[in-house]
């Protein structure tokens, strides 16, 4: 069945897809691989925000306690902070502020997570934590200016449901570290946003209301709302290595829309929600991260999110990130839409086409959404359906579309088709085929780079009755863009193709 | 019918292929898009030498008379010289250079050619001339070193055969010309290398036996013998261009063997031939050289050309090329690889595949070469038959082989494809169904860019009995090229591609 | 006798003196140096916008008259005008177009200007001229957007009432010219700006009313008036150079003055003037365009030029320019803010120390400009006086200044002082000192570069009762530029510099 | 006193100060800011090894501990191993590979050094540690070839004879170490290069003589022997700081000497000696690191450590370093020649003027060397002398040389000279003069780098009778690089610099 498209738009296609995007640790920022990975992704996809864990954590070493005339004092040192935001502003994204995890010297236990050691117990003194978070929100606006820093979210700490993010899950606790780091922000600008709670998958439900209640009753500030989103079953571990089931991806735009319908009829149902971490798996050692399956399961996501939630970010942007240790080989299922080394992998496209997508909507459907831009031109996002189980691959898919043509004078209309799918920019399967090398050679790393562009064809398109007939035929885990402008035809009257070779015309 | 390659190579491939390649007049090399270009061109092929006309004409400004207390003085001035030749060695491209044409302050008289009116006439003082050689050989010594500009191959003039670029075609005032040449340089350092006559295809039947006895007689010294090699016809012109009939390419393969053929027997005998300039059409403005044809049409005469010259030098490397004039639109039929902006013609990209092969021949065809390095890479180019009448274009041909893999233990190879056809790799199509855009807009020059991507498939083939089987299909015009290594497999032990969705086997 | 500066602004630093600067012809943007130069004043100074001769000379190869099917026809290309319009935007710097010269198959007589043969006789069709005016800005449109190019002035040919530049400098024939161009930029858009008359010095009194009374009468569009400011007299030649006699600088103040003079009372009276070329000498082969003199001499002129005018252009801002011929030394008298191969002249610094001052002004005098930013930075422009005889050189100046620091808090000022002069920051100098080398070695390029860097002190300036005092020693020729800025002190409280070695204090 | 010197070479300056140069820890080489400093020190500077430690920390994450099937395993992982080491190559610069320190999956307690945990006890297993060393080295050879990890030094461990880098300092059981080591180092190729003890100062008369005979007796491999050198006295702890007494500049000669000394007579007396750390304070927080007194104090050690030992490292090339935390100002008194963000500090100017000498040493003395290089320019660098004790600073000192010009027909030579000291070329001034901002502003941070510069003069020098005379008058903490080359005067004849102004002489 072909669907005929209408020249009116049905809908805005909003930012909400590109409005943040997840990193690993904040002072791997300080990397080299980590920042080309970076720019690489701004210039081609061109995410707002940023976010991840470890502001306050030592190795950014802000929190500096020390002895001095026989007193103990704090610093608070900004240099690593400076450099990784000064990088971030350069490369044209913006922080999305994370508060945490606990510095060692304002902890008060051992308890940790991760292989880097984030120190997730509750500050010994709430006092030496709120001047912590105002020394840092105050240097914030000081360097950078209160307009910027103004657009900058704030969230306070990360999934303090879960007992190995926060000690013992306490949500006493953390209503009391939300309260403190709340009017902490606002002692340094009123006009700041500050938010939380950051919620992992499952625990909205139970905390979601008791927090809106308490920021309710005691009248703390808060911004916005945000939580977490993921469709993976339990870990079945391999060494180095896990699988998991998955949920149907739709799982993931009920868990988007979850916070707005708990929170309705509350003094917070108009408050922006953001996803501030959302994926299929929450492994960074899944290797279905690596797969064209994953940009094709995703699809429907990117192409629909933005109707539920006013953000939601992918976790994360690059595989640098050592949350289980240094991986150990270049594919190992991280969340990355980037290896080491800037490999692209397949949801990267996925994300690279968002990009390329026009701000009107002509039409969407369960494998397709048509937009259009300013200039006229048409861009469709198509995916082929994914079957969770892997038993029933779907291998041959087709779209057929009738597109409006605007430009009433065109008699052609070029088309330019990028695809990703099992077998076309696919790096992850050429590097299998290459042996499923640890470290590769600067030489597989260029044929990674070549195996990871999408295939690419382009056409001329007959347009009649001012409309274009566009057929996508999808291969298995395909997600294709189809781009289709209109052509103004500037060939001379003398070009005649035949006469090529010569062939003096008789 | 499937070719058995041996694992003994049967020869070596040298570098005549890609001793020197040709540009545009000299001064052209001070402009940016040039320069981007050759970079490109040096990065994914690596030309030697780089050789073309105006190095002494007016607009680079080397001789410079004028009047100084009442008496007339010449002023040698080497600054833009020294910008191109600065930038060429930077870009890892050495001079192939060429004395002339005249300069206006030392022509006998006004004959010009080309839009940009190079002087053809002989100096009207030998002298004079004399000194501007000497003086110019001189500099380049000094500024870059005799060891060096040793490696500089200096050739006297371009096609003296033709009256429109010498006048009256005159073989005594050109002998002349060489004679007084060649001592100048010699005058600078004895070890440096100078040659000629530079003869157009079809005057060396006639030029060059004169031109052997004449230096073999006055002893006029020679180190090398040049001449060009072109298969087209008359041009058919329309506005802006031209049309031309063309012989099969095998003729250029006899262009090419044919100053060795006339020499023989004279003192000439044993000197490096040089081809300074081949290529199909003589024409800048013939769109043959912007098509996919072109590539196939080349490709057995870059395979086999260096079996029977020293040198063959593609003319030119780029569309940066004024001689008849600034060119109208982006496609234009100049001889470039590259289009202004860098747009890579299929062309271009039969070079890049010549600069993958290796240096071991295993095996050639009418319609393949397969090559190895000595990592034990195996680089197979093939190409698809062209019918030069256009009248029957082969649509389909398959070359297939079985290929050795040197390493034992490999149960696998990797096999990684480039190809460009009349449908992939072909930005001039893709400009053609654009409209022909004689500017294109900064989005429609990333269209092509992306047009110009040769297509890429991989594979991983099965190792049997230390043999890989290859069958290459090849679409109309496609020149591919092959590579394929042996796999060195370190997948781990555990690895199970069944589970990357979970299923936990049971 | 010290200057007690108020803390309250006089005025605002207008961007008179960067709103455009020249440039040699069009086609010679092409070019690497040019670009890498134009980068690197971009970066430096910043340019608004930039306006040089020859966009429809034979060179750029816009108007292509061909025949087709036995009749004429004019093709219209803009590849080249295309690659320099996107590098001068990519640069940060906007066209300030100029209509001219007349292309030579539009031409209605031989008479050129300049080693590069612009040819300067009227149109033999002033339809075909008016066709050409309306396709290059209707391209320009299209390719720019309409938004873009209302910002682009567009002038009308080049000093017109000169006999090199406008066939017997005919007013009459101007004028037609001027009413038909003016008339076809409208066609394209009424909200484009046009002007002229690009006057020479000197032509002002006789040709402007005319001009004015002329484009009143038939009510010919336009938006700006144009003229042009030199101060030498005339050229006293040797081989590949002049020496000249230069008038006092405040010339120059009195040449920008004069349009606005003679246009009161008339219907122009309110429309911006703008010096749309300015300098010294208007010789590109006269040495004093090299030496640290020129900056001195130009200072004052730079910091009044916006008083009296809306636009003053330097003219030009590299050395890569062609009037002449090609240079024959590196320092050979070019008009260029940089030398080829990117040698910052002292006038460049003096362009950059501008670049440096701040929006308030707090003072000016015969020898100094006091300026604020916003960020309570106070920037002093100050220079030595010259004699432009050469006959009694000033070698001890100063300039004494009271500043007020608005920070109530800071006990110290850091100053920052950059400065050239004979001595500091003179390329040519060492040029001279190196022996005149026509096309200096890699070597001596860096020697220059590194004599070319102003030499820079700091200090820090204590302050008392909000003031700091300020002494500027100025020697010969010397251009000074000091930066003084409030200091926060944040010396730990343990800091003792006694103690670097040790010396644990007893 | 004016010295005289002779055009007779003395000697040859040797590689031995730049063979190498010291590092933070390996991982820490991953970061861009890091890298951005060893590209500048490549290109200011060249050195050509470059050792730290931490290569098999669990940072790098080499050693990797796993269970499979029940069992243990080691998986040896070598991704970031190979990021850093590419990134060396790329940039120039070529291990010194040190063994250390003790992975925790391999460690046989918990002891630790530094902030950053390098955990410094003895294996738990000699046969595993025996396969990692095998393991890491034939992977570097796999990786980068044979011909090429033979040219990287070996060295075992770090400072085995201090408490904090090797549990207990046990003498004997470093030598258990060093022997599994050697041999596995020769395991995979008997043309590697494997080598220690790496003693900090103060131990080799014990240590060394003891580890001959251990290696002697017992036949271990040995091809070089290595210690460390440092002049500084007990730390004076302040907060986040130290200050410390400083030995003459002369004691590090001393005991760059010692090794050589205490072998005489065994069997490693011929080997070469590393000293694979040196530095004046071996605290990476005391501020004389950042000041010009040091460079002056270091100097003479540069100008002669070369004829005492074949390699003196400076520790190290950045502040890049966390060996006491992550520092909490710009300048904290970190042991590199660049600050974080590259402000070269004037230790750094020392390296880059060293990096200008010639190889003919044409003379020397207490505060000059003289070179000459092949071309025949002279680089003298001469130095103010310092008083370690602070107390009588010298801020006048001259050095008058007579100097040879080799080119006979040269009437003058130009005079390059580069300096710094306390006031010049010295960025912690100014950065003390700005308030010592912790952290920098972009602003500030430009400031900085300008501040940085040395000063630089130029002058034209008379030769007579083939000589130059040169007095360089040294400020306090002075060094100064004069660089004098011959002039060929090509001033053309009509030149005359008094009719700059026109003036046309009568």
């Amino acid at each position: 069945m072909r669907i005929t498209v209408a020249e009116q738009p049905v809908g805005r296609l909003n930012d909400a897809w590109r409005l943040a995007v997840g990193t690993g640790r904040f002072d791997l920022a300080l990397r080299r691989d980590y920042q080309d990975s970076l720019a690489l992704v701004q210039r081609e996809i061109g995410f707002r925000h940023i976010r991840g864990h470890g502001l306050l954590s030592d190795g950014v070493g802000v929190h500096r306690p020390y002895e001095y005339q026989g007193r103990r004092h704090v610093r608070h040192a900004f240099g690593y902070v400076d450099q990784v935001i000064d990088a971030y502003l350069e490369l044209g994204i913006r922080p999305f502020v994370e508060l945490g995890f606990m510095p060692s010297g304002l902890a008060s236990a051992d308890q940790t997570v991760f292989w880097w050691q984030g120190n997730v117990t509750p500050p010994r003194s709430h006092n030496e934590w709120a001047d912590l978070v105002r020394a840092t929100v105050a240097h914030l606006v000081d360097r950078y200016g209160i307009d910027e820093v103004r657009g900058w979210p704030i969230e306070v700490w990360n999934e303090p449901d879960l007992k190995d993010f926060w000690q013992d899950a306490d949500a006493d606790a953390y209503h009391r570290l939300y309260e403190v780091s709340a009017h902490a922000v606002k002692d340094v600008d009123a006009g700041l946003q500050v938010g939380g709670p950051a919620l992992s998958p499952g625990a909205d439900d139970t905390w979601l209301p008791r927090f809106a209640e308490f920021v309710t009753d005691r009248k703390v500030p808060i911004d916005f709302v945000s939580r977490h989103a993921y469709t993976s079953g339990p870990a079945q571990h391999v060494p180095f290595g896990v699988h998991q089931d998955l949920a149907p991806a739709q799982r993931l735009l009920e868990q988007f829309a979850s916070p707005r319908r708990l929170l309705a009829g509350t003094a917070l149902a108009e408050l922006p929600v953001y996803i501030t971490e959302f994926n299929s798996s929450y492994r960074p050692d899944n290797p279905i991260h690596d797969t064209a399956f994953h940009a094709a399961y995703l699809a429907p996501v990117l192409a629909a999110g933005g109707d539920v939630v006013d953000s939601f970010a992918y976790w994360t942007f690059s595989d640098v990130f050592e949350e289980v240790g240094v991986p150990t080989a270049l594919f190992h299922g991280g969340f990355g839409l980037l290896t080491h080394r800037q490999i692209r992998k397949p949801t990267f496209h996925l994300y690279a086409f968002m990009n390329r997508l026009g701000g009107q909507i002509l039409a969407r459907g369960a494998d397709h959404l048509v937009t259009r831009d300013d200039t006229g031109r048409i861009a469709v996002l198509a995916w082929a359906p994914v079957d969770v189980t892997g038993r029933e691959p779907v291998d041959n898919h087709t779209v057929r579309l009738s597109l409006p043509i605007a430009d009433g004078t065109a008699r052609s209309a070029f088309l330019l088709r990028s695809s990703v799918s099992d077998e076309a920019g696919n790096a992850w399967r050429a590097w299998c085929e290459l042996g499923r090398p640890p470290s590769p050679t600067a030489r597989q790393l260029d044929v990674l780079r070549q195996a990871a562009e999408p295939a690419r064809r382009h056409a001329s398109l007959p347009v009649a009755a001012g409309r274009v007939e566009l057929d996508l035929h999808l291969t298995r885990h395909e997600v294709t863009l189809a781009e289709v402008s209109a052509v103004t035809d500037e060939t001379p009257p003398w070009w005649d193709e035949r006469r090529l070779l010569g062939r003096e015309p008789s």
